[in-house]
């Protein structure tokens, strides 16, 4: 597993249009300027057919958006944790709100991303699914109430107790398992709120994707830390 | 679209180890040479976090194993065909009978494929099925029954009917749409038989990627055409 | 297959609360008593565990919302056409918007219908979809644009040319695939600009079970026919 | 929540020809029987649209085989937790491993269920998996190794660690959450060794529903208990 930095940024580049082909390869090197200027950990979660380029352009982490728990073999369309590994990936996101997994997948995705090397996350939308998440041991669990995505309300104030809840949930099941929490989050501010919850960073898209101005929506988002 | 020669070679590179990462580099090669030699239409089929590096590295056609019907948007882990057309390229498999799709995103995937340029590819298991295929004017329908796939066992030999048929419902259809044959296609002789039945070309993956000499398999392949 | 008059009303009773268990006999019985007394074709099409006690109290047919591909067999909560029939549904439909279905599993579901003796209606969202569908041989494709699902808007009138297209492209695929449309339908004027559209009938399910005064929603969609 | 007793004899009907319909009724009234004078707890699990049929017709316990985490409302084809009530069941099984379900589903069906006083059985397929099923405070979890599914080897003793480690692992989780194992039961020795191991009873199905003469096979079940 790659040692990653608290607190973390994990910047989720969905499938804009601002963040395809060559676009997704600029904004993860502001991401990497933004990362060693101020010694912060971001991660970049480019889409799958563009890791292998952002992978060869910076030195911080890139993580897959998703992976399938089969493995190598004769599966054909599957994304698998060896294939991103080759590609240049070190972590995966799993089970994010727009790609949700069956459950026996997740525990699949998760070991074979372990046996691969990776660190996982996988996302989850309430107290009891962090709860079940943490019990598949990956190393992170994102916490994001799905109507709280790209509304640009920052669930560490329309609903602290999520965060709090989803952390000392997290705790009793498993203390090695570090909490994230996304959903709404763009400014600095909400980044200081998350951590005083007990999160160990964050999950974060259209707050810098879609920002007029990504280099200063990033710096914007560690100015506070 | 892309204009892809006649027969026309489809080389799955499904999940095998023995085609992730750079030895999918290595075989898109021989391929390629293949095709130069012998004036044969190959399109190669890698992972889809190999396409970059794949498309990069060769000038005959690289086609995904799948696209979601997305598009550009708030999605996680979708594959969109803007995103594998800029990865490098040119056309997509879609619903192969180890990644079936819900006939609404067929149809979505074909749509968004078309709108980027890209050639498709639809995977079918029977001739009502390559009928369905065909009415979403896809450029290709591949037809493959499922058990004779892996089998070595070529489906120009254990069921002509099928593929006979199936020409004959596609041109019904829809005359533009043309018809590969696939499962259990290793050798020439299969190749020969699957375009004297109709077919356009064949879709493999076994028959070359796992052979013991690769670049053996594929000279044999097109070796009687 | 059983024999459905022209023209034909499917009414979707949906898992809407008002429609539910000893609710759903209710306006079954009301859906029998406008039929006999009209002479229009009308379907009921309750929740799959309704089926039996609905089935058992009216004469009228009795349609299941969803079957799966699956048959007779190692199989676990899947919806098998033998299952349905001996709960006394003569028909199904396939792929509503609300529960898409694999173009793999709307062609096992056909056939294993068929081999039952059931009717079978495959909802489509597009003349595409549409032409796929009836390449599939069912009884009926209905055609509901699902932007229009439970608008109040009705098809025929927002969007004829979509009903329109939908006949005469089905009937180019398989003269006896019958057109239903779908979404919106709620009144009298809206099944007759159906019929004139070319289609065999209707489905709806909100303006029936959602209306203040269900049998009066019912006595209004016959009343022009 | 109904109270069950212990030890409890969880039987799926899946969809096997010889529990279907009338079928249905005829094995749960030889489970009624058997329940009645042998004092053990008997739940029988029928195809979803023989629930109201067979619970009309017998006492013990009614487990639908499925339901969707989708409540009333606009929804076709999905089984709610208030339809399979009103027909008569009083719990459900869950993510069985033949209709596997997202995590997200799994925990949406469980609130669903307990809202509407259901009993429920999650269904897992390893140690990690009953932990995080347990997470989401089902009543019973019910670990069944796929590959002993339908085999005639029972996990009691093909595999006792992983009975014994998810009954450890389940109640560090959650010590009111009861569990169940089943895959390759059909014998009294088998359900004794289950208990031996700390479950609290067993879920089968081939080994009654597919016997020669099931009553002698529920017989030989119960009779070491």
């Amino acid at each position: 597993m790659h040692s990653l930095k608290k607190p973390l940024i994990v910047v989720n580049f969905k499938t804009y249009i601002e963040s395809t082909g060559e676009k997704a390869v600029r904004i993860a090197k502001y991401c990497e300027e933004v990362s060693q200027d101020h010694g912060v950990g971001i991660v970049v979660v480019p889409q799958i057919p563009d890791i292998f380029r952002v992978a060869s352009s910076v030195k911080i982490p890139v993580f897959a958006q998703h992976i399938d728990g089969a493995g190598a073999g004769s599966f054909t369309g599957h994304i698998t944790a060896e294939c991103i590994k080759e590609a240049g990936a070190c972590g995966t996101l799993l089970n994010h709100s727009e790609r949700r997994l069956l459950l026996f997948d997740i525990d699949s995705a998760v070991n074979a991303a372990k046996k691969a090397g990776l660190t996982t996350i996988i996302c989850t939308n309430n107290i009891a699914v962090t709860s079940a998440a943490a019990a598949l041991s990956p190393d992170y669990v994102a916490i994001e109430p799905p109507e709280l995505i790209g509304s640009g309300i920052p669930v560490s104030k329309a609903d602290p107790e999520i965060v709090r809840g989803s952390v000392a949930a997290v705790k009793k099941i498993d203390h090695k398992v570090k909490v994230l929490c996304g959903a709404g989050i763009s400014k600095g501010d909400d980044v200081v709120a998350a951590l005083e919850l007990g999160a160990e960073g964050v999950l974060l898209a259209s707050g810098i994707i879609k920002a007029k101005d990504p280099m200063a929506a990033l710096l914007d988002l560690v100015g506070k830390i």
